[in-house]
């Protein structure tokens, strides 16, 4: 537990030892096939660390890692590692060690592993471990995915309301001390106080603990106004509750409001990473953050989101054949007709980001939402004008046509707004009919603001121009 | 600090305080004017949440809630506010509520509030408050901005290496119970063993603390595997070293080695999500969020970014300027050109948002980049030629030439593969010159697909159809 050799480097390598030129070592020692420094090189490093060299590595030279930690593989590498990449390394290392890693590992983590293995596998390293293992990880696998029974760890100190202080530092020593040690967390950062139901009625940060004297009953330091998880609340709302109310751990409760488990700080910060990906990645058309995906699988994965983009595209392309005779008289228009497009789709791609954030930050509300749309459109009426004079006066000086200049200028300044009252009202539409707004809110937008743009812009010409 | 009063309502109801109706009843007690009632719905809140109710009210309404609060102004709340808003705040219960604030507030709070003032009133703040808090947020304030310096907290608990359990958990006992209870954090889940010369030389979880007997030395159970923060380390930073090796909180030492404060998960949740919103807001071409600013403060802020896609925009449309020749000939063309552009765009910030998030994860680097470059073209060679098919056999049915279907098959294959070779280049060539690939990836990307889009159709048009 305790490390005999410290550290002796410059506290500025310290902040990250794999871009110290490890990674680069250990590249250099697979190519030259030098197992001696490869091990040398890779036993001394923190599991986090090995979890990001192995991400980094081509799938030949992750297995050669791989083979050198077989022998005595730290369990905890697993619950660092991408989704797809801890699938390789399961592969690799075989079922048996991942029954060896799932009941070293702390309930929660274990359950990570475990839900992520395809049906046979699971089954096969359910059957394998002792039946306590089996039964807390099939009651977590009962919990709905994302959902707070799946993050919470098992392990909880609780202490009755008629001790003190005294008796609950003894109480944790002597079960430190038995051979029933892992009945404790590994790590835990507050104790919950339960009554004889084992409902939570208080938590009490261990610092709290420790600043008081022996003789104080825990019912007077603890902290009564707690948030308790409901064990289906869903993922996003407990990262909302870990972060406004900067909690390191809270309770998880059943339906009996009975005391569970609890989640700890380290496994929100996993989660709000996660909802941050997804929502960055939606916003981009992707499915998921496929860096280590193989190249057909990425290829399927986003062809998807292209075939819309193909549709609309197509749709937007109608619209422009309504036009053609236009089109015909004065080729000029079909010069300019992208700028339209364009502008409206970066203004409301602005508005429309602004709007999934505050939304997925809960800062979006009923509320604020018909002052935010209003400000949108003012935002849009305003930089209309503005882009309207700006390329008016060039649509001029480009084809001499000052009629041109202004068709374009009325069709930039209705786009604008168009794009501020899509961009904030798509997101909030689909937020109330219940699909993610950052999935579909931008072929949504583009197809409005093309559309729009195309229509206007060539409607307006073939009405004024000729 | 310890509630009296039991919160009675069912678990379900707890996550979010605020969703259960409160801001509506809040609206309403604005609206007639009912002081008794809003004073009655707000003040059993916790500061969290009156934060996040000032954020979603507009101007006025805020005003009236906050001369509600400012007998007796709880001086979190402005911890948990936006920039925005908490300038308004401030402005409202006046500097003299700030200085009290800011002598009440932990010391990184204290500087979260200050560093955020203009000058003047920084100067009015610093000038008011005793010369010890003055000293410790002046320090704060030499520290770079997003710095670790300016994240952590300067209280900290230390241990010299010569101690007990027993005698840390008296010491800790002792500064609780005296007068200078201002040395101990509010909240703390590290102790740190320091050397004379005040150098950290090992860390020690609460819970490990509690584990262990009162006769164990401190060096037995100190973890001396751990992260050391120089002062001037950068925020981001900061965030990977907790995320990747799940801490709550590190030492941060200066220049010498020696042990200045400690850097707390909650600060880190707040670095983390802010890094998100950076990220998403560059992506999506906005300087930062601004769903609370004013109108014109938006309309100027998004104007920059539109007025960089005009000068791009107007650029491609030079290109189909060159062909408009071409275009005369067959209108078809003009109906057709947008849509290569858009696949090309769409492609491209698909790789694009994959490539920046793993940039900011820290998961691309140059060990893996060839190879990732090289996976996204070819990504792009298989869509490519997936939807070169497509577009191609739409075009022949739509205008009844089998040879536009060929030309639009071929532009599309070779803008799909410039999306997937730009998408990952860029961002890349960004990094590596020291530019945040989040903000600018986009423009040139979007440059790229529109122009290659629009010359490699047009052109190879002019070329194979007349």
């Amino acid at each position: 537990m305790v490390d005999t050799e410290k550290d002796t480097a410059a506290p500025e390598d310290q902040v990250h030892d794999l871009e110290a030129g490890i990674e680069h070592d250990v590249v250099e020692a697979l190519a030259a096939d030098d197992q001696g420094r490869l091990a040398d090189l890779i036993r001394p490093l923190h599991h986090a660390d090995i979890a990001d060299l192995l991400e980094r590595l081509n799938t030949e030279d992750r297995g050669q890692v791989i083979d050198l930690l077989r022998d005595d593989f730290d369990p905890e590498i697993l619950t660092e590692l991408d989704e797809t990449v801890r699938d390789q390394v399961i592969d690799r290392i075989g079922v048996a060690e991942v029954v060896a890693a799932v009941q070293e590992l702390d309930s929660d983590d274990a359950l990570e592993v475990v839900e992520e293995l395809d049906k046979d596998e699971q089954q096969q390293v359910l059957d394998a471990i002792p039946i306590g293992d089996r039964r807390r990880i099939e009651e977590g696998l009962s919990y709905p995915e994302d959902s707070a029974g799946r993050l919470m760890q098992r392990e909880v100190v609780t202490v009755p309301t008629f001790w003190n202080v005294g008796q609950t530092i003894d109480y944790i020593r002597e079960s430190a001390d038995s051979s029933v040690e892992n009945e404790l967390p590994t790590q835990f950062y507050d104790l919950f106080v339960v009554d004889p139901l084992h409902k939570p009625v208080g938590t009490i940060p261990l610092s709290r603990i420790l600043r008081s004297a022996r003789h104080v009953p825990v019912t007077d330091i603890m902290e009564m106004e707690m948030k308790m998880l409901p064990v289906n609340t869903d993922q996003e709302d407990v990262a909302f509750v870990f972060r406004q109310r900067d909690l390191v751990s809270a309770p998880v409760v059943d339906d009996g409001g009975r005391l569970v488990g609890a989640i700890t700080i380290d496994d929100v910060v996993d989660v709000i990473d996660e909802e941050h990906e997804e929502d960055i990645m939606l916003l981009g058309g992707v499915k998921e953050d496929d860096l280590y995906n193989a190249t057909l699988d990425t290829t399927r994965a986003r062809f998807g989101w292209l075939l819309i983009n193909l549709v609309t595209a197509i749709l937007a392309s109608t619209v422009i054949g309504l036009f053609d005779a236009t089109l015909e008289q004065m080729v000029a228009l079909a010069v300019l007709m992208p700028i339209v497009a364009s502008m409206g789709g970066n203004a409301g791609t602005q508005t429309l980001t602004v709007a999934v954030r505050a939304l997925a930050m809960k800062e979006l509300t009923p509320t604020n939402a018909a002052r935010v749309i209003g400000k949108e459109a003012l935002v849009g009426v305003f930089n209309g004008v503005l882009f309207a004079g700006l390329i008016g006066v060039v649509a001029w000086a480009w084809f001499g046509n000052p009629a041109l200049g202004v068709v374009i200028g009325l069709a930039m300044i209705v786009n604008m707004i168009v794009a501020g009252l899509a961009g904030t009202t798509i997101p909030l539409v689909l937020e109330r009919v219940g699909i993610d707004p950052a999935v579909a809110s931008s072929v949504f937008l583009t197809t409005i603001t093309d559309v729009v743009g195309f229509f206007v812009f060539l409607g307006l010409a073939a009405l004024i121009l000729f």
